[in-house]
């Protein structure tokens, strides 16, 4: 039996495509009182919501149209704008992967947000990722590998933590008393908090690449015409609450980026030629995708004057493709401009004095992987040529 | 001006080795009165210990000497035994490198625990990752990535949280409702408990890998003879407090394993036939190292009947060599056997329903690359001649 929603939070007017994706991603962060909801994908005139036994609607309703009306204000005047389209290549239609890469072993779900990859999947992994690695040697990249835990002091001095706090994940360890660690066994073995154990936290777990960059090379300044390049592939997190699933939305994923400092006109350019290198790429392996402009997924207050000026300037470029197995475009990478954004929060600055501009470009390479199964399939000698050949050349077996 | 000692804890007897070892790695744990501490390398008699300001001297001794105590009743008796030993090479003598790897900045040291690496050593690191997987293949081992959280649950289950607590990082996500997160943001900008917004963890940043590769096959049957193997890079985490450094005891590093289940035999025969690759490998590259029986260091109370059973069983050779720069061995592998402990824990059976056995091979990643480097110095030049054709195929430019 079906329970019917407890109350369905109707918008003042049908919402733009952008503004009600915006607003149903804020939406599961409004109130612990949130059990789910289904949205409008149709019409985007409303959303059904179930609450929690003893849930408060009228708060609920009330913080959500505060939540739209934030959005409403202004954000969205600015229109997306369709930089690169490839939604017409000729070739079976998208289909849901999930089930098949999970019966195949391909994928080993553990839960919501964190699997196992293992045979062509991984060796698909290793595609990708041998791809990017290629595409970040043709900018001259230097090879860096950055630890996986973050300062929150580091972040904090990108602002990161003000804007996007919704998703982060803390990394305390355990108060170093022994007092402390058998409290922590004692919660293990028989219930109670664990958190009672824990330090307060100095750091957590990254977000995100390239801020670990600008903190490496912090306080440089740039020789005259210098455009410095890097790349890394690190594991972030991002906590996406109940959208977290084993398929396209983990919690534990991986990002290859490329990272560029130098001169506005240099790192404009890097970025127009990673999407140029990357469209070329795609277009080979026959991909289905479009470039767009977009706003990150900033989180409530600061998000209608950021995300005004992310489109105003055309800052994030996203690519994306259709999923199967979801209700909306999954974002496989980003080509980002940040301005002088963090060369000022960084110290880093032009010959001349001036902070430099940074931009970096980013994919998340187990949606890579994901995407291309859906398009392409599960069968490595229908794959097209260089992946079929690189697949091929790696043990395929499976645990 | 230094301050003097709070006070010098003596042992009833001057200890053996291993015994002060133990006692030295243990006593962090014991208080957090205790700032820092200084071992008495030569003699093994006694502890100098500094307290905080405030600090109770009279607790920390007793609990001092009951940490002595439950090292020293039995722990101990049988002897480690040699079992490879290249300590005898001909090379210059090891030297510390730590401070020039940060000059050239092949190593950037963000704080305790956590550096990036780049240029040569992070071509290093690749190098002995790749070897790794070379020896791996020759197990016919199945390639598989793990993720980097794992489940407090899973950990349980494998009794992983009750023997080695102490150096545990916990993942926390926020609370999902927006009041948390605002006090986040709030206590981030300006101080305040972090703590206090975070969910209770389900999950912990996992301290090791083969654990993921249990729960990935659990409630398996083994056909009759067979030999599962699989390899795995992952993510590891050990906090171990002031001990941490940036260099061989970091708080965020790699771990490669070779996991191996099956029947006592053939996992003997395995780890047997791991050992004898690593030795040969590590003798064409002129490595100083030695293999010894060992004990793993458990918390306190679960000491002495473990490391025990482990000694008397051989069920852990540790991979050991001279750390300049430190003032005792450091561990840069392990090849293991845990009987059946695994394979009951998770289900894993022989052909005739039997508990199935298993093992594992693991490799320190940035510990290879440190103490290759304290071995063979910082010029890729002389390097070895396989090490030297890797390396000189990367882009080693440095940030």
């Amino acid at each position: 039996m079906v329970r019917p929603p407890s109350f369905r939070f109707a918008l003042p007017s049908p919402a733009t495509e952008p503004a009600y994706r915006a607003f149903v991603d804020r939406l599961p962060y409004c109130s612990p009182d949130i059990e789910r909801f289904a949205p409008d994908v149709a019409g985007r005139a409303f959303v059904d919501v179930w609450l929690r036994p003893g849930g408060d609607g009228a708060a609920v309703e009330a913080r959500l149209a505060e939540l739209y009306a934030a959005i409403a204000r202004g954000a969205f005047r600015v229109p997306t704008e369709v930089w690169v389209d490839r939604r017409d290549r000729a070739a079976p239609p998208s289909r849901p992967v999930l089930d098949d890469l999970i019966a195949r072993r391909w994928l080993v779900p553990f839960d919501a947000g964190r699997v196992a990859l293992q045979g062509p999947a991984l060796a698909l992994y290793d595609y990708f990722d041998e791809q990017f690695e290629a595409i970040a040697a043709e900018f001259g990249a230097a090879r860096a590998a950055f630890p996986t835990l973050i300062s929150i002091e580091t972040l904090e001095r990108a602002e990161y933590l003000q804007s996007f706090p919704h998703h982060i994940t803390l990394a305390p360890p355990l108060r170093g008393d022994s007092a402390a660690i058998d409290a922590f066994r004692r919660s293990v073995a028989g219930g109670g908090s664990r958190l009672a154990s824990a330090a307060e936290p100095d750091h957590v777990l990254s977000p995100t690449v390239c801020i670990h960059c600008y903190e490496a090379v912090r306080g440089r300044r740039l020789a005259p015409g210098e455009l410095v390049c890097a790349t890394a592939i690190g594991n972030c997190f991002r906590h996406e609450r109940d959208r977290l699933d084993c398929a396209a939305r983990l919690w534990d994923f991986h990002m290859r980026e490329i990272i560029f400092i130098g001169d506005r006109d240099r790192v404009a350019r890097a970025r127009a030629d990673s999407v140029d290198r990357v469209t070329r790429w795609l277009d080979e392996l026959g991909m289905r995708y479009w470039i767009e402009t977009a706003t990150d997924p900033f989180f409530i207050d600061r998000f209608a004057p950021q995300a005004y000026f992310q489109l105003a300037n055309k800052t994030k470029f996203e690519l994306l493709v259709d999923d199967p197995g979801g209700d909306r475009p999954l974002a496989l990478g980003s080509f980002n401009v940040h301005h002088d954004f963090f060369g000022s929060a960084f110290g880093l600055s032009l010959a001349g004095g001036e902070p430099a501009d940074t931009g970096c470009t980013a994919f998340g390479v187990e949606r890579f992987v994901y995407a291309f199964a859906t398009q392409h399939g599960l069968d490595p000698a229908r794959w097209p040529e260089p992946v079929c050949a690189f697949v091929a050349s790696r043990n395929l077996s499976c645990l």
